[in-house]
């Protein structure tokens, strides 16, 4: 039963989550040193979860002895050198989300990292959901068939730090903090295998004052005629609105990871404290989620990274995956500039995924197009006609 | 207290619903002739529905002494002829949707209407939900702000005669046929007046064997910057999933028409007899809705517009909105071939829309992006710099 | 088709909601004339609905030339004496809910009513709101198998007239107010048919500074076996919670009338008017109904009401059923009080009900308890031993 | 960082789910031995889950010398001995649900524990979903004010062994399998320190040919005036429903932990395997849940047992707890035979809690029963009259 010891870069809210996460329930692995470019900010860290250690000195973590996993909660500009420092000191990274702020830029972390052998983990924890988890494996299993089409909502109010909305520190907007983790959840519902052609993306500031989009929608084409879209904003009202739909030709799945999982709440204003991640208020209606690090993904993330790493193989995000992310990115804001289909640049290992299946009947040589059950227990056939493809009903008996 | 007598023109599904809607509760109105190609069907359909004339003749439906209004349930290819006819012999039209397969036959009915000064109605009853026209209404008012988004969805297994399937008898495919629902929703809630600018779509045939789309996802650039985003589907499965979504600056409206209302039964099997419009089963775990031809809006469609007719008014839903709503499809039609943006032709009689309101504040002469309060009661703002659009933190005291 | 001329009694918020739907959609039948204690309050009534008529007199409303039908929308305590004078009158009545302020009262009413040969009407809306009268059906006809239990809730923040909150005017508190509605709707569900044996009842007065219980449940044993089970409750919070739940033995059904049908808004607090009855707040998450007078029966109640009488036949809910409703309400206050299970003290019209059916299968003359397909397709079965009665597994091939 | 080695005591499902908990994400304690009577399950169960060592005699498992936990999943009937041999072997006992199969039994086992000084936990895991821990916190933080209505509701199609459903190897039927755990939750809403002070109860064997109950309902009245409400069935349809409802002076919680949590999936039945616990089908509309064991609260159930023991501190859920659940169903029992409220007998350890506030304002020395806003910008007030107690309107001037 092996345990790991973390260097925890950064003290910002995701360094929160991380560290709740680790240190949560009766986990096994701890964090033991943490860095903040803030001396009082990483004490006030290390005191509030129990770290031993903490520093200003992004080497110093690194290359602190009992620490064998390095954890990067940064800003997106700080990735690329201290995956390097990380590479070069030989232990293992785990990256928050995005990996980069392009394509190109995570292609350069991914040589890196791959040349220097060291193990590498992906943090795109709302891939690792429980309920996502579910889902992709009922997929994987077939209750759904073939998937047509994914949908992938990530709307809140916005960031809390400044960073986050300017456009050179995070290499984007709302569709580099929230369409990264769309455009994940996407590929692995429609298949990690299958192929992103195109994008085809709008982009907006609409309320904001900022150079960076705050809404964006996008559509992503895969190889086997799939279609992915996603919707990012930084001006919903009323919370945090995570959900995901899938359609597949023998089913569909809904998945709501925060505004409606079951757990409902009025309070005319009274008692207090934090209810859940980005809600507006804590009077009138209210609808946090049960263990919120559990609920998002944490949880299973850092057990299937960590789980990876004792047993030699890849966990389920890697830095390929991250760089796939990105390179879906650049052709989001490449089409909302052109306004028009943008191919992704990508160097692809996936493999080749044939057309999702049409298995239509035929009837006297017809295409069966639909085919009904009338209330008096004969059967129409709508019909595509062999030779002209006109469309034609025909009745028969059952 | 005036009344009207209808001539129904046709007996498929749609007859069948406004022929529920017109002789339901205690209403006023009555049919008095139905029309269909087929003498059988006609006779049918009078006796289901107490009407006391059929007939096989168009003209003898809208000739007929006692109708003072006809109303079209006929396929798409039948609509211009008959409202022809039924302008030239002056009496008021009411056709379902959507009103045309083209903006340009769409304009030719428009005209041909005008010019004879007959009273007509858009049958769009998707947006005569009691929902949607609370909705409507609630926007309106200001409840949400300024409308940023609006996701209009409704997807089934597919239509239920071999014309829908048919492009040239429909005009197209699920595009046509849902879509058209869709826009009209869009635009009800950005605004009459705020002119939809331009259509990017993607549509494929992904498992029916038919030349038509049976699935599309469009979006549609508004003058206001608002966008709207429709989702058609012919291979939904699980039902009628009709769901609109609403984001403004001040808030958020969902609304969902069919399979999540209030109404859940899970049965073994057993019983039997029609639950609802596509459910696919009458067993497991079923959503069907309590009063359909009221959910889905026939009823305060019909009010709408006998009221119309009755206070010399135009309808919420006018043949212009029709023909607005066939140049927008026009033009997801040539997006989803050139693979661009392409703009809506539409001689449009709308005013002009302003921009989406941004309000921001500000601190010191720089824009307020975002601004928290801390736990500790302190006042955390993300400021864009006046000159060079950086994004900082600022932490005051309150 | 024949309509009818109504003489409204009482300007309360019910006296809004019955015009409202009498003046509703495309209606033949109108409110004559209205009746109030105040002149001023019956004249703002008159112009809100456009009624032609108003009076301070009981009798001159009742006599008015028009009128055909008299609508009882009047305080508890008056009930007895205007039906009594309405049917010395010789009209039609259709009162609202509760018939009585007991069983005794009731009675005499239902007496008076028909010795005089009146049609008689008991306004019972939410055993006719869509869902309802849906789900009703598909009890009736099998889907859900035998009903074992029904759970019927209403509860609210409170009514808006003193009369409601004093014990003798009204005859009690919230088990009158909501009460009445509750066992009506379980009636319905179990079967009308279905004798209700006996009543456990707790009643307290929590929050409010009255004599009448604010809180309050009970149970109810019906002949067949099946509870019926009503919550009430005047200090709810969070609007208006509407639900009811049936189980039988071979299915479920919920029903959901007011907080989670399908129209979701958050609002930031902008805009105003009204959104739905007995709503808290206009911000924050607001869950209002579509179209609250059809959603809450009141259109489909009026429709059964006038075509009852245009047929010469009963309607749904009469005067008699009423009548049940009180004789069980006396029942839960006689039973809050004893602290026991206490019978209805009714004079049965309708059958006998057979006991719930029990359908065990037999395994070598064991009856079976439950039977499991195992992962391995083996079958488990749990067995009640003949002789003892002991349960025991047996696993066996399929 | 303390872990432990745990003594598995059965192998029934419930063994399945606390070994999945205990071996689950990065935990650092296991499972040392598993005990089951039959030698074939003892092995397949340490196979399925990688526990080094398996027996068929109770005193290896509990004395084996790693062990320094026991995890009682046995049969209720076998509860007391077994405990009775851990308490005597000094090692920390955990028992599953219900604690016994009477109150005297438990009191006997509460007893044996305390005199021999040993740790012991209550696995009452219902209490420990995320959901619920947040929402006791909710109410513990006033924000829903004072507790006036607790409802849980458990029910399923029933068991999956023998046992369950014998009477006399149970201690009882749905109430003693499901109710314990709906008491304890209402417990810890309306405060465990209120002490139960009456049940009352109906039960009756509608559907299973058994002779313990297959329905019940109960109602117990706290110290402080809040009414808990139970709801428990086997014949349920549809799944397993679990929800729990508070109602208080301040607010509303509305908790559903497995039907509707936010997992929507429908599926033509292609596909295939486990979905979720007790679902009755794999095709049509299915609500699995996400983690399992998290979303039911086995995950923190463990960390708060294992975390007590390691800071010498008592549990949330102790055996104290088990005996009074086992009192308040024995006065349930009591109740349905007495067919009247019963005394709950208890040996109280807890405080006295007062009654539910009232804080009714004053006018003119009136009190105030509701005050509403009317349109018009008025107040009106619902006045309870000093001296008669007769409540009247006023409307004054804001």
């Amino acid at each position: 039963m092996e345990s790991h010891n973390v260097a925890m870069l950064g003290t910002g809210l995701i360094g929160d989550f991380y560290t709740m996460t680790l240190h949560g329930q009766r986990s096994r692995d701890r964090v033991s040193i943490v860095y903040s470019r803030s001396s009082e900010r990483g004490e006030a860290f290390s005191q509030r979860w129990g770290i031993p250690h903490h520093t200003t000195s992004l080497e110093e973590a690194i290359h602190h002895d009992e620490v064998d996993v390095v954890v990067v909660g940064l800003p997106n500009f700080l990735h690329e050198d201290v995956i390097g420092l990380t590479a070069d000191a030989g232990k293992a990274v785990l990256c928050t989300k995005p990996l980069a702020r392009s394509g190109e830029e995570a292609k350069r972390i991914l040589d890196k990292v791959e040349s220097s052998g060291i193990f590498a983990g992906y943090l795109e924890d709302l891939c690792y959901t429980p309920k996502t988890l579910k889902a992709i494996n009922a997929v994987g299993s077939g209750s759904i068939g073939d998937v047509t089409w994914v949908r992938s909502r990530e709307t809140h109010p916005g960031p809390h730090s400044a960073w986050f909305w300017d456009k050179d520190k995070a290499g984007g907007g709302a569709i580099v903090d929230l369409g990264c983790h769309c455009i994940e959840i996407i590929r692995n519902f429609v298949g990690k295998g299958n192929r992103p052609v195109e994008v085809m993306a709008w982009a907006d500031t609409l309320v904001h004052p900022i150079r960076a989009e705050d809404n964006a929608v996008a559509l992503i084409r895969f190889e086997s005629g799939a279609l992915g879209q996603f919707e990012v904003s930084w001006t919903f009202r009323g919370g945090m609105d995570l959900r995901d739909e899938v359609a597949g030709t023998e089913g569909t799945i809904w998945l709501n990871h925060f505004l409606r999982t079951g757990y409902e709440m009025y309070s005319s204003g009274g008692g207090g404290g934090y209810a859940a991640e980005k809600l507006e208020s804590n009077e009138g209606w209210l609808f946090p989620v049960g263990d919120e690090v559990a609920e998002l993904g944490y949880v299973d993330m850092f057990t299937d990274m960590f789980d990876a790493l004792d047993e030699g193989r890849e966990p389920q995000e890697t830095f390929y995956d991250g760089y796939v992310v990105n390179a879906i990115m650049d052709a989001a804001y490449k089409s909302a500039e052109s306004r028009q289909w943008e191919p992704v640049d990508v160097e692809w290992r996936g493999a080749t995924t044939p057309r999702i299946t049409k298995k239509a009947g035929e009837h006297d040589g017809h295409s069966i197009v639909k085919k009904e059950t009338l209330p008096d227990g004969r059967v129409k056939l709508m019909l595509s006609h062999k030779d002209t493809g006109e469309v034609f009903d025909l009745v028969t008996s059952a």
